[in-house]
């Protein structure tokens, strides 16, 4: 044996590459040291996006899952909301069409007593985002400091913003690069991309909304769930309470899709009224938030609260709340006029009779993105009024003639592009389709 | 039917990245845009090291291999060398320890009428180039511009010089990203890079002599054998004929290592003395170079007139002629203390008596390198004067206090930790090994 011994070799990203293209498990130091690393520039491009590509094709470990979701996490602020006595609890979807479910629960979750810090994206390719949405509401602002955000969290106990250049920037670079790169599609770098965010939000609990079907991100039930189970033990490592749960995304969910619209059916749910579907998603999504965050004692109790403040109108005064510390126009929550309207409409209607036997889902979101109302890139602006007001669901019977759907719109050219695109989209058959469930399945950790 | 088609898509590297990701094979078209544009500067590295990732993860067809050889050939100048009126063969070795049949096989194919425009490397790592060596020879020069380089092959039939800007910029380039992503260890693109630089020299034959044991690249048999296989076939789909031997590289080839004295161990060679392994290795490439130049029917006779070239000293005098017309000492072959030396030597004496089992023959590789005689970085400076003799091979009997190598040397405190590898390196044991062969394999293509 020699006694000199080597000094402790410095952190080379060359030998991360090497061990993950050849299958083995990365230690948390050398994952915190890359992630570290890039954040402050001292690693090029070219090297990350080979260790993208590796792990895309080699996989991680669930250790290598959270330690890389931890890394990013802490590449940025971490929101301490320890000042808040109520237990902090969010929502985050995977993104479908017609997913305005935030709006409802942040307000509804705060009028039950529990703070809703949330923090969300845009809308991108056919899915909807939150931020586009609230923006719908007339001097809306999502870009708010984060000393505003504590102070509207503390004034009514939900605030809703967009993501801040403190929180998780490693997500940020990492994401740009994976988007040029090839490396979007790996459950593992999902997963820790979406974690580090809402972590980063200084929760308690986080109920997932993983989409399923023709209009999600994953289209298939096990990608679903695979994804799903990955984000719960991440979470649940990192000290968090995690349920997620795979719900149906073959479909719009509600009957409005558009920023302006979907902000109306939101104030139809608030109302104790709108699209079944809509209101019972809401309803569980938000009997999870309140048994995460200890206002019940079962999810079946949660949801009948979650109900009462429904129908007595506080989870709708929450919303006005909120929306008033955003410097949004509250009265379009009751006068929902004053929100943008398209100058046209046109119906879709039928081309055969029988029963609406499918959607495909995806291209009802991009027939409202050629309407205007969804960016094809980052850098595309939005059009608040248009969009699809659907009359027809899956399983419905069709009439020949009879309208399928409603389109708002402001260019008549591209009105034509999305009519096509929504005919293609139907599928009307001889007999009604079996019906798919709602909520396809719940995910808690193992022995809960 | 719609009559409006889309403009024909332009070339986006992303999408060949996903297609490669997903495990599809890659069109002619597709390759081919990717190396030029990259060639060109109009795809950023961190998207080809993506690809390069994927390619290492997912493999290649033997139709894709071909096209990127095929692209990488063609990114720069292709040699014609059509008015010289013999045939053109090269040999390449993947490189070892002690490896200078080049320097023995260019002139002795030259002597028998063969044309041999051979472009070589230098030494990276543990093993040595046949640049280093040549240039250990005062005044060598191995950077003739093109018009010099085709005035040494008509002059005397052949020519030895390094890469230069104009052949396969895209090698240079890929190679370059390769090495710091973690992406060199693919047989795919190590054929690729081999094939595009040597079917550039605008030869009609070439010779493969892949290197297998413990100082070679490919390790394993298996690897070796692979990787020879599909340069082949990539070489004869290219029109060319090729073969390729699989050899032994589990100890260094002949007894000297290091730049100067391998020189003097080739000019052993061509007076018709030198190690055994080494004079034998020679014939027997030699052999195939004339037979694939159709200077004799079969191997055999081939391998009887080059021992006849070398008997009657025609293949020594055309390696004089060769090293004049590069501007080198000619003197030097017939007097070779015009060579550099080193100031000191001391011998590694074995301390305990056996059998020479084995030899870790990357090991003894670095010693030389550690010695000074080769670099471990690109920009490292070579001495030509140092190296290693080695007094013993494996299945010698040796006695304890018996010299098993000298060093040759400039630095004292180098000489040290040679002097420490080379001990760890030679396995002294109670038995004999079994000889392992020195052709391990020939591969041809199929059928012949």
């Amino acid at each position: 044996m020699s006694q000199l011994k080597a000094p402790p070799q410095s952190f080379r990203a060359i030998d991360v590459i090497r061990k993950k293209r050849d299958g083995a498990e990365l230690s948390e130091d050398e994952i915190a040291g890359l992630v570290s690393a890039y954040t402050r520039g001292d690693i090029p491009d070219y090297q990350v996006s080979a260790w993208l590509m590796a792990v895309v094709l080699r996989g991680m470990t669930r250790p290598e899952t959270a330690a890389l979701t931890d890394a990013m996490l802490h590449s940025g602020q971490v929101l301490d909301l320890s000042w808040l006595p109520s237990k902090k609890v969010d929502k985050h979807s995977t993104g479908g069409v017609g997913d305005k479910t935030s709006l409802v629960l942040a307000p509804l979750a705060a009028a039950a007593g529990i703070a809703v810090p949330m923090i969300s994206g845009r809308g991108l390719g056919h899915t909807g985002g939150t931020l586009d949405k609230l923006e719908a509401i007339p001097g809306f602002n999502v870009n708010l400091s984060v000393a505003e955000f504590r102070h509207v969290l503390k004034a009514c106990g939900c605030a809703m913003i967009g993501q801040t250049a403190e929180i998780a920037p490693a997500d940020r670079k990492l994401y740009a690069l994976r988007d040029v790169t090839g490396t979007v599609e790996s459950p593992y770098l999902i997963c820790a991309s979406i974690m580090s965010k809402k972590l980063a939000e200084g929760i308690d609990g986080l109920v997932l909304d993983v989409k399923t079907g023709s209009g999600a991100f994953m289209k298939s039930e096990k990608d679903a769930e695979f994804l799903a189970e990955l984000m719960v033990e991440t979470g649940e490592r990192m000290g968090k309470q995690v349920v997620a749960l795979i719900t149906e995304m073959d479909q719009p969910l509600g009957n409005m899709i558009g920023n302006s619209l979907e902000v109306i059916e939101v104030v139809d749910v608030l109302h104790g009224s709108g699209p079944e579907d809509l209101r019972e998603l809401c309803l569980e999504l938000a009997g999870w938030m309140l048994h995460l965050g200890g206002v019940s004692k079962t999810v079946a109790e949660a949801r009948e609260q979650s109900a009462q403040l429904i129908s007595s109108g506080k989870a709708l005064e929450k919303f006005r709340q909120m929306v008033a510390l955003q410097r949004g126009d509250s009265q379009a929550i009751d006068d929902v006029h004053r929100l943008p309207q398209a100058r046209q409409t046109s119906e879709v209607r039928a081309v055969k009779s029988g029963y609406l036997g499918a959607m495909q889902c995806e291209q009802i979101g991009t027939a409202c993105v050629i309407l205007g109302g969804g960016r094809e890139r980052k850098e595309d602006a939005v059009d608040p009024a248009v969009g699809i007001v659907l009359h027809k669901k899956v399983g419905d019977p069709v009439a020949t003639g009879e309208p399928l759907a409603t389109m708002h719109y402001n260019q008549e050219s591209r009105a034509e592009r999305a009519r096509q695109l929504i005919l293609e989209s139907c599928q009307i058959g001889d007999v009604g389709p079996l019906k798919r469930p709602l909520i396809h399945k719940i995910i808690r950790k193992s022995g809960e």
